[in-house]
């Protein structure tokens, strides 16, 4: 039954042969991309650091969802090689943002859509800007996924993706581009208001990857192991949803219980910025903490001690980041 | 013209040979007993860790503003061997509160008056509800002093107290303990609201105490060398002013400005509680951050910036604490 849903859909709706390219190749970039493309979807990589490794070798992707290896892999430098496509996907780190506007550019044709998979807030309205809100989509991924080595990703938990329209209510391509992950074996759901899930999703983010920096490096395990810690964190999560909530995003106070819970079964696991901070790479401070900050505050929400742990995050990063 | 009005002072009010006693003796209760002591006061020091060595090679002071060796040290390991005093001066560390009963009760006579130089919130009160309010001055010392070895302490800056009575404005006594000091070389002000005066001190010893815990161990310059910590340093104090006032203790918003300045002025500063934190010794969590903010939050003031901040140096000091 579920098949017979998802065949009528795919009939009704799906647009034919998106050409998807896959701007800012990492860990997220690749282990979606790899999927999309272990399917014999039409994808091309832009990629930086790894892109002859992966020209000779192919990628390999390590995956609790079963493994893979791309032997052929479109992979390019230079966006302007690629030209138009349907779909751009970009996995960039959120301080690589000053880039889009290069990277991008070339990829566009008239209805063309930009999905943007990066965490915290601003890449939307980055994007809006540069190209017209219209075109706009995100996504918000709950996946563990690390580059272990030259073109090879190891894919840990999760996976799933959380995916919305910038300026609008779902539309038909909101569900063809859901489907098109979900038939490469990708879980994406649509949701209805991607700001709510993006603030969601900062409930989580701020106070687990901001303590797990502040504290010099730990994972949730030893977060939680700790009362204060443990104390800090439901508060942090309390104003974050303070802070949603004067910009309009309601989310449940249940959501503290929720995720400390939630938190407790995946164990010691390490947040992406603390392994970007341990390895000396830099840590997406403005797009998870500087921004929601800046906009809960002008919607006349204090969220003071977020406010701490940003000065002490831009603190230990100003020491720490070497890149 | 001022040696005259000392003398009218001391003629008119100075009770004849104060006994005094220094509970906790470490470089604090050292410095300050050692100052009286060396200009023939009659004290006595109830001494835990240096005892014999001070009996067999004296006190030793080297400080800024002068040096002197005390050969012949009236120093206890009990209190009951000392018995009743006019004075009775507690420069424990705070989280030592528990001691006061015991060490202080023997040491005791109907108008006995107890003067506490401990830093932070709570001390005054423990001592009012153990032997009657109205025995109780505070003192907020402005000092930089460390035991360096047994018996020996350097006074490497300041040393000014402010002395305050708990429970009442200045008394004939406030001001002759205050001269006692002063004849001793020990500058010395009387300060009519003792409570505004622990809490002009936390404004200062929230924020820097505080973060060069948070930090991992960092002094005053490095604090104000970072524009965040920078930052926060002056959220923090702006708190901490709120609280007080919330308590009806009003500290001019200026004070920010100043103590910010005048921290300028001293350096590469390492505050008591870092150096209690290196060490791996009990820092003052609850009298510095705990009591503060449980009494200010009673208040009606929100102070969550401090709250943070407490919960990550009971994180720190929970890790590091090995006495």
């Amino acid at each position: 039954q579920e098949n017979g849903a998802l065949m009528t859909s795919e009939s009704t709706h799906i647009l034919p042969n998106f050409r998807i390219v896959i701007v800012g190749s990492g860990a997220i970039g690749c282990y979606y991309g790899g999927r999309l493309a272990e399917q014999g979807r039409d994808v091309h990589f832009l990629m930086r650091s790894d892109c002859a490794h992966v020209k000779e070798q192919g990628l390999q992707v390590r995956s609790v969802d079963g493994d893979f290896h791309l032997r052929e892999v479109s992979i390019y430098l230079d966006p302007s090689e690629i030209g138009p496509c349907d779909v751009v996907i970009v996995a960039l780190k959120a301080t690589a943002n000053d880039q889009l506007k290069k990277l991008i550019t070339p990829l566009l044709k008239k209805d063309t859509a930009i999905v943007i998979l990066e965490n915290g807030l601003g890449g939307d309205e980055a994007l809006a800007d540069l190209f017209g809100a219209e075109r706009v989509l995100g996504g918000l991924c709950v996946i563990c996924s690390n580059r272990i080595s030259p073109g090879v990703i190891e894919h840990s938990a999760g996976g799933q993706i959380s995916l919305g329209e910038f300026s609008n209510y779902p539309l038909p391509r909101t569900h063809e581009i859901a489907w098109e992950f979900k038939r490469c074996g990708v879980p994406c759901v649509v949701v209805e208001d991607l700001q709510r899930e993006r603030w969601r999703k900062l409930v989580w983010n701020i106070p687990f990857n901001g303590l797990s920096i502040a504290v010099g490096g730990v994972d949730t395990a030893h977060i939680l192991a700790d009362p204060s810690l443990r104390a800090l964190v439901r508060k942090l999560m309390e104003e974050v949803i303070g802070g949603a909530r004067a910009l309009g995003h309601t989310l449940p106070a249940t959501l503290v219980d929720d995720m400390v819970s939630f938190t407790e079964t995946i164990g010691a696991y390490r947040p992406s910025s603390m392994i970007d901070y341990i390895a000396g790479r830099e840590v997406e401070v403005e797009a998870i903490w500087g921004e929601p900050l800046r906009r809960a505050s002008n919607a006349g929400a204090q969220m003071d001690r977020v406010e701490a742990l940003y000065y002490l995050i831009r603190h230990a990063t100003s020491q720490k980041t070497t890149s």
